[in-house]
Order: C-alpha cells, then sequence, then structure tokens
C-alpha cells in the first residue's frame, strides 16, 4: 500500500523530482504520474507507440515537442486533425502565431484578419502564404502521381520542408508516418479541391490510407497509444490497434469526462474492453490542459529514459 | 431590461412552457432559451441549416430526433462522424442497443462481445450484420461506378433502407446531403478497404465532396450552423459556411470548455470573427449534456413555429 | 435489460413524458430520469428529505421553486449557504435581479453599483435594503433573548416575512428548518458583527444548531439526500445524515466531475459507503446545470406522485 | 506583442525553465505563468495575502507545502474548511492516508472501515484518535474561557502541535491565523456539540471571528487572494478583501467553470467588479487540478523570489 506524503519545495526543483513527488499526492497527481510509468513501459517493450493530437495543441506550442519526440524515438505513428498539419507547415515556412486573451472582441479581429483560437491568433497571412505553397507543392506532387494516400502526400510535404521543429519535417526524415482521416476539413480541403477543379484524375485515396495505418502495425506487436485530446485522432489510432488484436499499453490526456459518452472523455478503461489490457499498471488517465500536463508527464518518462540510457538520438 | 422570475411548477407542465421560464432563469437555462429563440430565427429567415452531431448522440437516441427533424424540414446539411452513420444503418436492420452503466466491468463485458459507450452497449453482432450489408452494398454501388464522393455514397445507401427513423432514410427521401469529412474512421473504413484490396480502381472522393458542401450553398443565402458536440463535424459545418461568406446564426450544444482551446469548447462569440454575426440576438452556446438540452431546446423551437404554422409536414 | 430506443417528438409534449423518454436515451438523460424516480421513492417511503442548495441557485430563480417544495412537503430539512438566505429575504422585500451576460465589462459595473453572479445582476442598492432591515430585526430578535441558535433566527427572520414564494417564509409556516453552517460567510455576517460590537452579549450559537440538525432524523427514520451543486450545504446534509446512521436515498445534481477529489463533485457511489445504500436503484448522480436539470428531474417527480396522489397541498 | 514558441525537452528541466516556457504556449500554460508572476508581484509590493483552500487538497498532500509556505512568510492570512483542519490534526499526531482508486468497492471499503475521498482513503482509527484528541483539547481550552472565536481556537490547538509539516503548528508559530467559517461542518462539529452538552456555557463565536478577519487587514493596506478551489474558503477571503476596499492581486486556481455562476468557477474578472484591480496583469485564473496546478505555479514564484533575494526564512 502507498501512502499520501507531504509535498514540500526544495530550491531548484526539477521536473522529475516535482513528478516523482505526485505518486504520493491525491486526484490528477497520481494519475499524472501513473501514465509517465505508462510511457517508460511502452518504450522499454518495443511497442508500436501511436501518438495522436488535435490541431490545438500544434497552436499552442507543443508542435516542437511532437517533432523533438519523434526524432527521439519515442512516436512510430502520428494521428492528427488538418489543422495541425496546416500549421506546422506554416510555422515551418516562418509564420509566427500570437498570444491574445480568450475575451476578446471578435468582431474587431475579424476586421483585422485575425483568426483567434482559445487565446492564441492567427493572421490571414499565414493562410495565404500557406495556399500558395500547397498550390505550388500539388503541382509538383501530381508530376510524380495523380493518386496519392494521404501518409504519402503527407511525408513528401514533410521532405520538402527545411526545419528541426517540424513534426512533418521529423517524420519524414525518421520514417513516421502521419496519417490524418479528414484531410479535407480545413483550408488544405480547399486546396486539394482547387486543384482537382483543374486536375479532375486527381484523387486523395483515403480507403488506401486506411490500410496504410492497420498494417503499420501486426497483431504479434505490442501497441501502445497515447492520446492527447479526443476526436478523431484518438478514435482511429484506437481504431488500428483493436483491428490489430488491441494496445498493451494506453495514455490519454484529455479535458473532457466520460460522463458525456464521447470519444474525448472516453477513458482506458474502455482500452480493457478491447481484450488485452488486463493491468491497471498500464493504462492512465489524466484530466487537464494538455499543454500542462503532457510536458510534465513526457519529461519524466525521457528523464527516466534517458538516465537508463535508452532514449534514441 | 429583463429580470429574474421565480420559477414553480404547474401541472402538466409542457416542454414549451417550461422553456419559456427559462428566460427569466439564470446561467445555462436562459442560453438554453436563447438558443431555441436562434433556431426560430434560422427558421423565418429561410437559413440554410446545418445541422453537425457526433456519433455518440446517434447512439444516444437521438437518432429518431435526427430523422424527424429532416423530415420537418429544420435541416438541410447533415455532418457527422462515420460511427453515427453505421448506428443509423444497424438500427435501421432491427439491430438494438442496450442500456448499461458507465461504471461496467471492461473485462467481462470484452469476453461477452460487449462495446461500451458511455453507460450504452453495442454487441458485436450488430458490426457483424453491419458487415455484412455493407459488403452486399458496396457490390451494387461499384457496379454503377468505381468513384464515388461520400455524400453520394450515404445518399445511395439511404434509399436501400427501409426506416422512418433513419437518418440516412429520411435524408435521402427529402434531399439533404449528408457530409462525413472521415469515413475511413470507422468499422466502415475497413470495410471499405477490404472492398478495394479486391477492386483496385474503387474510390472514395473526399475531394470531390468537399467540393459539393462547398457548393450545398452560396455567398448569397443566409446560413445557420445547429452544432451538438464538438470534433471535425462541428469544424466542417463552420468551414463551409465561413468560406460561404459566414453564417448568419449559430447555436453550439456542448459539454466542453473554451479553456482548453479545443474546436468542442470554442464558443459562438468566434462565430462574430466570421465577419457576418454582428448581434448577441443570433447566437447562443449551451454548456450541458445534449441529450437532455437538444430536445429542451428544439421542442421548444418546434412548437413556436408550429403554432405559427411555418412547420413544414 | 432495457435498450435505447429513438426519441421523437410530438406536439405538446409535457415535461413528464419528455423524461420519461429518457429513461431510454443515453448519458446523463437516464440518470436524469433515475434521479426522479429516487425522489418520488423518498417520497413513497416517508424518507425525512435533506434538500440542499447553494446561493447562486436562489440568485438563478430557483428560489420560488424550492418555496414551493416546502410548501408541497417535499423537503423536510434545508441545508444552505448565507448568500442564499440574504437573496431569498431582498426578493421578500420587493427587489428584483436583473438578466445580463457573463461577458460584461466589470469595471463597468461596478462603477454603476451593480454586483455580477455569472449572467445575473445584483445592485448594490438590494444589499443597502437588506442591511436596514436585517438591523431592525436584530434589535427585535436581541429583546427576546441574547444567544441564537443559527436554524432559530431564520425560522423567526421567516414568520417576519411575507411573500409565498419566500424560502424562509415557507419554511418558517411549515415547521422546516433551516440550516446554515457558515452563517458570517455573506453581508449577513457583516451586520451580525455590528451588532454585537453594540450588544457584546449576542451570540449566534452555531454548535447548538448543530445540535438541532443532528436532533432533526434518527438513526431508525429512513434519509434521503437531494443535493444541488456541491459546497458545505451538500456536505454538511451528508455529515448529518451519516451521524445518523446514513441515508437510504441520495440525488446529487452538479456541474462538478468526481476526478478532483472536490466535495462538489463526489458521486452518489459514496452513498454506499455510508452503510445503508445497497442498491443502485436508490442513488443518482446527474452532471448539467442545476438551473436545467433540476425543474426536469422534480417536475418528472412531482407529475408522478400528483398523479398517484401521494402529493401534500 | 507575444509569440507562441516551440516548446522542447532539455535535460534535467527544472519546474522554474517549464513554467518559463509556458509565458509562450496556448490555453491554460499562459494563465499558469500568469498566476506566478501575480504571486510575485503580492510579494513584492507587500500586499497581505489570504491563501485559501477546501478540505480535499490538505487530504492530498499539499499539506506540508502549505506548511511551508506559512513559514516562508507567503501567506499572511488562511481560510479553509474544517476537514482540512481535522486532517492536518490527525497527520500531525502520526495518522497516515493511504492511496487508492477513483473506481473503488465502496460498500467493501465501507465494511473494513475506511472512507474515500477521490482516489485517497482515510480510516476510521484516524477519526477516532482525532476525537480523542479533541476532546482532551476542548477541556484544557475550556478551563481557560468558555467562549473562543474559532480563529483562537484553532491557535490553540496549533500551540499544542509538534509538526513541522503541520498547517496549525506553522499558523501558530508564524502569527498567521487560520479563519473557518463553518466550523461545525464536520467531525470537529460533533466534538464540540457533545462538550456544549456537559459545558452548556461553552460557545464558539463565528460572529467575533468575523470581526477578527475583517480586522486582519485595512483599507489602506494592499490586499491579494491567492484561492485554491471554490467554496466558502474563496467567498469568505474574497468579502474580507470586499469590505476592506478590494483586492489589488487575485489568483484563482480551480477545476470549476464559470458557466454555472458558482463561486467555485467566478473568474478573477469579477475581481475587477471589487473596484481596486484594473489591470489584466493583477489578477490570473488558471482552469485544472490543484495537485498540479499549484506546485508548478507556486515553485515559479518561490524560485523568482529566492533569486531576488526576497524570500524569508
Amino acid at each position: 500500500m502507498s501512502f499520501v506524503e507531504d509535498f514540500t519545495w526544495k530550491k531548484n526543483l526539477t521536473v522529475k523530482s516535482l513528478v516523482d513527488s505526485m505518486q504520493h499526492l491525491g486526484y490528477q497527481s497520481i494519475e499524472l504520474r501513473n501514465a509517465a510509468d505508462v510511457i517508460v513501459k511502452m518504450k522499454k517493450n518495443n511497442a508500436k507507440t501511436f501518438l495522436t493530437f488535435t490541431s490545438n495543441m500544434v497552436t499552442s506550442g507543443l508542435r516542437g515537442f511532437f517533432a523533438q519526440l519523434i526524432k527521439l524515438g519515442m512516436a512510430d505513428v502520428i494521428v492528427t486533425t488538418v489543422g495541425g498539419i496546416e500549421e506546422d507547415i506554416m510555422k515551418a515556412y516562418g509564420e509566427k502565431f500570437s498570444i491574445g486573451k480568450f475575451e476578446s472582441d471578435d468582431v474587431e479581429l475579424h476586421e483585422q484578419g485575425i483568426n483567434r483560437i482559445g487565446n492564441l491568433f492567427v493572421k490571414n497571412e499565414s493562410y495565404m502564404l500557406f495556399e500558395d505553397k500547397m498550390m505550388e507543392f500539388l503541382d509538383k506532387a501530381y508530376k510524380k502521381k495523380p493518386t496519392w494516400p494521404v501518409s504519402e502526400l503527407l511525408r513528401e510535404i514533410g521532405l520538402s520542408l527545411d526545419d528541426e521543429n517540424s513534426i512533418l519535417y521529423q517524420a519524414a526524415k525518421n520514417n513516421v508516418s502521419i496519417f490524418c482521416p479528414a484531410i479535407t476539413d480545413g483550408a488544405f480541403g480547399f486546396h486539394l479541391y482547387l486543384f482537382q477543379q483543374d486536375h479532375p484524375d486527381f484523387q486523395v485515396d483515403v480507403v488506401k490510407d486506411f490500410g496504410n495505418i492497420l498494417l503499420s502495425t501486426t497483431m504479434d506487436e505490442k501497441k501502445g497509444v497515447i492520446a492527447l485530446g479526443g476526436s478523431i485522432s484518438k478514435h482511429h489510432a484506437i481504431l488500428c490497434t483493436l483491428l490489430n488484436g488491441g494496445a498493451e499499453y494506453a495514455v490519454y490526456l484529455t479535458t473532457a469526462h466520460k460522463t458525456s459518452g464521447s470519444m474525448s472523455g472516453a477513458t482506458t478503461n474502455e482500452a480493457k474492453s478491447w481484450g488485452k489490457v488486463k493491468d491497471d499498471s498500464d493504462i492512465a488517465t489524466v484530466i487537464g490542459d494538455v499543454t500542462i500536463t503532457f510536458p510534465l508527464v513526457m519529461t519524466h518518462a525521457l528523464e527516466t529514459l534517458s538516465e537508463e540510457g535508452l532514449l534514441d538520438g
């Protein structure tokens, strides 16, 4: 049995040491520390790791961290939504997002050509630059072939970028596939549509790409899911591991609660219904803002793996 | 200025009367009543109405209500996720979902072949029946043509069903398009993949379908969005109205809060940044479980429209 | 086993009929319907019923409903916070609260002498009137005796009011005690303090009043708790029933989740650890805004009891 | 204007450095970093600092941290609920709380004499020891005088303890008052009641204690509120600063949202309606589990103050 132990501050406190204390604190602290342990287990047991996140997390500044995790070998498959891909590309081309307020005058922002995502601002200019780059890119890709599964298209974009902090760049360089089951649900969808108008045989093959994610792992391989937020990125990774016999490890970080039956709020307990996870020590759900919880969880896992010489790169 | 008025119960209280009282109650009650008013405005001003919902709402038993709303002319365009489409079809073929508990033994459920969605249960058998029906259906569809935009495929399925309570059936019958930007993110994705393995030229054209939703409305037409829950279904409808100059009316019902920057939690205030909505009386956000709030909001709107003779059907 | 059934709207839908449908809808709808059933059971089994609410619910316009429930014999003991008592009295003297917005300019409101509670506004004048009335009242009470247990003081105030919609009035008239364990946590605390400055032997006896709530029920009597929101009002009722052997019935309506270990978010499952509740059919927790969920739950219970001729008054 | 900057992990990352990065991350990260800055300002400007917390935070293991903060001069006035005081005393006498699960079998726990608070367990024995100690203590206190304002009683208990990690011990030693407006809302209330049965002139004077908190600061003094969670502890500190002309600084850490009009969810924006706070840089609200957010916020503030030589002790 484990006991509650009083936390006290010590000068120059490290994140590792703080998260270590959290195993003896209550409520979500304990879960947060458990999540770090599950991620270490995934790595030690060579589980094929699915990292999923929604686009607002890329907006938030976790983008460079996701790129770093790919580089460090902490993610083998990425699933995300198209907004995050768009913003990763904008940033790779030097666009900057600014920090604003939740309580802004949205009519005024609109007049200034500014789009608000929570307390962050993205300019219309960033979307215009993105459009120019994508239309150029699609021209080149189409010359190679007219039909592209989504993940192959994203890899091709990644190869064309030059930014160490880019998710697409690191994924392409490290042979990690990025899946995006709703590729048209963003500005990029509009560009694809415009391009297809001029090139009627241009096809984005989402069905083939479902095969690609299915074949990214096997029944025999151990599998882990790290799902940040909910939405289809989380659901798609769970679906793929399920069709491959279920995941052994699962970590969910989310602000949603299970009480409304949503995918965002579904807990890791449900992972047990996948048929492989039997042990509570292999799953963890942490309720809280991912921009706070994920750096804590993952820093603890990285420091632990680094100490044990188990970190790539 | 409007004042708080004490609510008291009267025998045989109708939903209309209760929601009328809510204009004088605090917090989310007021918002709920506002939402009903905005929906009445959409209808009176002939706005093209986008109704979006996530799959858990179809699971929940709101499915028949969505079908009824289509029949009554309350929704012109539907956007949803593939899980909801799958379950609509299962139910149209007679499958039943049962009511369980949030706190279930998930290991045991798995052994019994039962899948849990919150406090609802779906049997494996339901998925097996669905697979059989879809493989038959795809054979027939493929014989007509090898490439299908998603919404055309869903209309074709709808035409093959025979259930007044089915969303796909009513949509097909009433010429309402159903868009599903992530059509492969479910069991149906697996069936499409299997089918494509045997028919390599079979294509689901998501890019063309983005054109279809874009052209489902115009810059000149008034537009309204009723978004239940978040996820890509909400985002896709907003994106489409935005590319058509912005929506005049917006009602969001969700359990998510804006504080984490997620799409699920984004409020209708952001609608103002689309550039058309100027007036607070044309938007409303209600925080709460949609299985409770939506029947209240929509019943009030339907009763009001019915009294004024403005309801189709 | 119970199955999900599709909800559809019928003209002139009553609240009773809607909540009846909810037993076949998912997520919080089912819980809401269960809550109504548990309340009917409390009444049928003559349980001593503790109704608790926080002050924001009195502000909201549920005040008249609480008064009506006392009159109808649906609540035997009330536990609340002092803010709700203050506002009940202000309203009994004719003060009105107005409906504003969550997103107000709070600096401007302050300059206008307006206090904001969510999307509701209370004027400084209302507090000033309250102060005048309380100083008069305390003079009279002190002449009777210098030491007052809280619930006796509140009954004395109730007897001095003349408003059918007042909680204190109906409680006094119907011999229902109102407990308020933190009587000084509001403007009234300041008035008590001022009065004690002039009358040093004036005492508000909270210890005696703890005895009064303890003795308001017995080990042998069946007991039920209807807790709206969290805070000490919920905790105090649970504590009192616990010290009397535990409650047989418990209904919690709240927006808080259990994940942070707070009293507001504690579920009715915990009621089982009180040692009396064994059966899931005797407890229910509904997550959602109480201004929406409580009128639904309670109207269903009242209509049911009324149909069966079990309603007082 | 400030821009989003990509976070990346560096080995041996300190909490200070992580929270520094958060000023460039989105959503609640930015707010968390702002909260740390506001606390540093409180200290630099010699604001009288009110620290409030609910009892579940004492249970959680933040107790020792609260004691340390008092010792370091970071809190001048404490407001809390009685449960936290009880548990502080139990721990000072060597009782331990153990770590369990949110999803426990509560019927079984009850049979084992275990009380659950979220994922933490407290034994009945701990309450029995507490009762013995309190009955002894009340005997001694009563011999000194029959009437005790709450904060004086708590100071007297603190003086009798001998534990560096105890909140009551450090508060007594450092001349910091602890206010508890609902002193009877817990096991201690029962002990007070039993004691008064044998000593009818024994009085706990809550009215006098309201004067004590009012006089703990002045109109002229700068004031700051750090409120962890909601409930009456938060409300009481706000009320006291309001009656003294309003606070200049306010930091709220909570899991509650403002949408239901509750005190727990009220934001610091409302602080502006107190009439003193004019500048957004002096207030911050962070949504999230306090066991995670408070150690982050406060460690950043402590490291900053320590670097600048501004930390006591």
